[in-house]
């Protein structure tokens, strides 16, 4: 049984929270801090035997976590995931690993310098059974070189506090990790096409249409509508030499009624990806439960998507192509992205 | 952590046994037994602390089982059942309950006799999430009242020591409980049409037709088909007064290739159900956690499905039209679908 | 340019009278009848050249006219195509060919007395694009042998005037056909299923399920639902050895909104089947332009599709199933069905 | 009887010819012309009645010819719709209008100079079923504004004599055609995006990614794609402020086989869009029978796609966006586009 320590037990921290606790095999909440003391004592109520510790450095040493979740504000990722380094501890970092370069950057070098992988980051993507079929049929060559791929991430609304630039940091970034993931090697450019706003997006830039080039030459376009109503839709096809392949519909039930052949199309992320967490956080438990290596989205993939993610920020702000240039990749990712 | 016992390590009960210790949450697997004692004790050696039993009984009785899952070969699965009634302990039996109309309605009368219900029945179309949504739209009132369903079970193909029956005894039998629960009413009459054979075939009856009907005077048809090499198709469509509602495709991919836009079917039940089968198990474990009453196909379902499966092969037999007949219905199951 | 004369030119008749002046090649309406004098002479009155006679006799014994379309009330079919085929010209017949077996005996007799084909039917499913790619791949042997066919025929409602067997001999009618086309042989068995009633229905015994045998023992089950509301639906999936093969959804245009992936569904036949009246026509004009013969539903077909039609109503007044007996097969329609 | 007199008689003459006799109604070839006397002569043969003339001048100019209808070789469109114009006869031509934007903008001026539309040419998408279907709901503001569209245009492959601007001048310009039409409005800027190489492509640079804005700010991704191997597929989803309309999938038939559930894809544009050239034509023979204007793609429309066509080789040829500037629009085109 895997012990696992949480920092940071806000709304997505307790969803990782009912989750080992309801639905995974083999994992369960031995501790739990948050900023808010308060907060986190509650969370424990609900968790026999979990421990409350007063910050996440004293959680991350205590003896009883075999492994870290870190959910706690983007910002302070940085120091909770070297503390983890430093401690010789598995550490699953929700998205996004660092809020700068500079920080990934950090962690990269902590856990380059420890000589092993202990980091995995929240990128979820590449766990749901449709983007994972679509790979699939991509590295099996059916459709020959993949040499394009048209993406839609869709949004029915964003809260009242989604700012402009979100649209790529936190919305955009699912798509720019997954292409890297899809593509098999790194992002090279990136260039953001400012379409007519929709007048649902209030003082925002809605939508956006990112472009993004691979090492290869493909070439991504990623749609990003962020207050579209219709529903939440995740859509994406590469395009091959000799024929593409598409995310499918999930519709588990079509109804005939006043006209129409009808699908439902999901409310939110929440119902498109749930089984995607599940997946996720499952075989991560599984990697690392008896002294395995994490093999999801590395520390080298939560720097590169925020380096794509910057880039595409200032070709936002700036309105033409921007390169985007990382640093040599250690050997110890040899096998990334 | 509910502590479970497996009667039969079989094929069946291997994969609950994998699926208890490395996909569910809160359950272990503390015992196991099996008529084969060589193979109980080399899946007891992959399970640490899980106690090997000489007998289902001895299992049963342990003080270190809180719940009991049968797995067991058909014809025991009645003395299992009862065992478990008589020890107070929730038992999960794979279908059938039991292979005779009268061990069914013995394993009824003795839950009857305890007071409260303690068995649940294997059928796991019911946590499908296709068939749930179909339901969910049916129970909407959106298509009026439920007047036909029109169904298809078609597998690529069928073991060699597959015989005529099973094509109603194993197979229809799962359209037969679905129907029950669909609708929330008995089934009244049944009737089996014979179509032209496949030469797939070899000396079975296939495809075949059955036709149900429900109390409230609605009919089933299920198509049959056991070697139809494409792969495994499950299909339904509720048609209602104002609209029909219809499993969907569960298509994580689609391609394009070779003249053709193409999405991949099922090999076999494993592929299409998988994530039933988990469900299912899950919300077993949940419902009887901290000593709760499981909620999920009941011994009065078992007990009907046995009923209708038998007069189905009766009207296969004879050719006609075959009245269904059930003794009067406990308090007990008085929610029972 | 084919001279086309028209007996009865009620809606049906206008209808054939439209698309022979406007939308297709070759054909010209150069005289017209009806029943009711007035009706006639201001139909004529939008057709430049076109005369009109007083009876359907003389409009066929007129030199003007090369070929013959009736479009009259179903017990006045009998004379026209008697009448035609005296004359030795080609006839269309809308559908039924007549409103007895006696009378369709009669056609066919004077048919095979003349010695070639004269007479069409207007059976129109054979040319609808969807249909005959259906039936190009049952016959591409792609999925083995045809063992069973399932169809639905749904209409959103039925006038005042539909009377119960009108849903077998008006409105399933163009499946019996259709079976006959599809599987290239004779319906040998009928039978129907009575469903609980739509709410919907009124007086109506609507839905109803006719059950069909063919001559090598394929079974075709026809959903008819006559007041479904939510639009027309007509489907069909013929069911192999090997495969199935199913009509598809003809979507010109999808929509995303409110939650749904929409295709609309159309609000009634016309709007199904207007491309296959107007090829249906097009091929019966360039089949007999220059002296050729019609190869379209014949006389046969028409008369078979009145018998089963016929056994289909006893059946469904006797509750069980009825055999059908056709006159031997006349040489001169050895190649239909 | 529209009496058309058709200039160039090779591959597409032909069609059209074959379409104009055997096809549609209310239209006669009354003569012909080609610059290979030989082919136009053998073409005549067919036609009974058809005159053979010299020259398209001659052919204008004949009395018995109401209509002109010119499919001759791109560089000889401009002579011989100014002659039309000049004749005051309608005149249909084949896309391009012509192929210089100097050429395009003196038929715009000649036809202003005669003071009413004569001038239609053959942009076919705008009378595809889909398209029309598309145009409609998009027009009937369920989506809210549109506010892109993402479109693929692919061919399974392309003839030697295909050079690499073709790819815009010849396939892309449907596109450009299309879009001014579905959006109601001008294309104001054009970009080219250059993407890896398929190796099926040759020395083209196949595929590109054109980026179309119009007035209103909307933009427009095509994907091109020319040498694809699996098909003609076009496809096309104008994303709204509130959801989406996409073109259907015109799936006749759907086969299940092999582990698949297949729907067809067309090999070629002529399976593709064969009614929409049926229909394009009906509607022009029928809007200029008895002395009508042309109601299809005008010589602005001819003209305005020219322009977007020349700015986008030069911007494939640049590398960077280009605007697109036309003449003043004449009032005579003010319900164009």
């Amino acid at each position: 049984m895997l012990r696992v320590g949480v920092v940071g037990t806000g709304m997505i921290g307790q969803d990782h929270i009912r989750r080992m606790t309801t639905v995974l095999a083999g994992v369960e909440v031995a501790a739990v801090t948050d900023v808010d003391a308060e907060t986190a004592k509650r969370v424990a109520e609900g968790l026999p035997g979990a421990v409350v510790h007063g910050t996440g450095e004293e959680l991350i040493a205590d003896p009883g976590v075999d492994a870290v979740v870190v959910c706690s504000w983007g910002p302070t990722h940085e120091q909770y995931v070297l503390a983890s380094i430093a401690a010789g501890k598995p550490v699953f970092c929700e998205k996004p690993l660092a809020t700068t370069e500079g920080a990934c950057r950090r962690i990269v070098e902590a856990e380059v310098a420890h000589g092993s992988r202990l980091v995995q980051v929240g990128y979820m993507r590449r766990y749901d059974e449709a983007y994972r079929a679509l790979k699939a049929v991509v590295d099996s060559g059916r459709i020959g070189a993949p040499l394009m791929m048209h993406c839609a991430h869709r949004n029915a609304s964003v809260p009242a506090h989604y700012e402009k630039e979100m649209a790529i940091t936190d919305t955009a970034v699912h798509e720019i990790d997954m292409v890297r993931w899809m593509f098999g090697e790194e992002i090279t450019a990136t260039r953001v096409l400012v379409p007519r706003r929709s007048r649902n997006g209030g003082a925002l830039q809605d939508p956006l249409i990112l472009v993004l080039e691979t090492a290869s030459g493909a070439i991504v376009d990623v749609e990003i509508s962020v207050n579209i109503r219709y529903g939440y839709d995740i859509r994406g096809e590469v395009v091959g030499e000799e024929g593409t392949a598409a995310l499918g519909e999930l519709t588990p039930v079509t109804l005939r009624a006043s006209r129409q052949l009808v699908s439902p199309i999901p409310a939110d992320w929440r119902e498109r990806f749930r089984r995607a967490y599940d997946v996720e956080l499952q075989e991560w438990v599984d990697s690392i439960a008896g002294g395995g290596r994490p093999v999801g989205p590395s520390a080298w993939d939560g720097y590169a998507a925020a380096v794509v993610s910057d880039a595409s920020v200032a070709a936002l702000r700036g309105g033409s192509r921007v390169e985007v240039t990382l640093m040599p990749r250690p050997d110890l990712y040899a096998d990334a992205a």
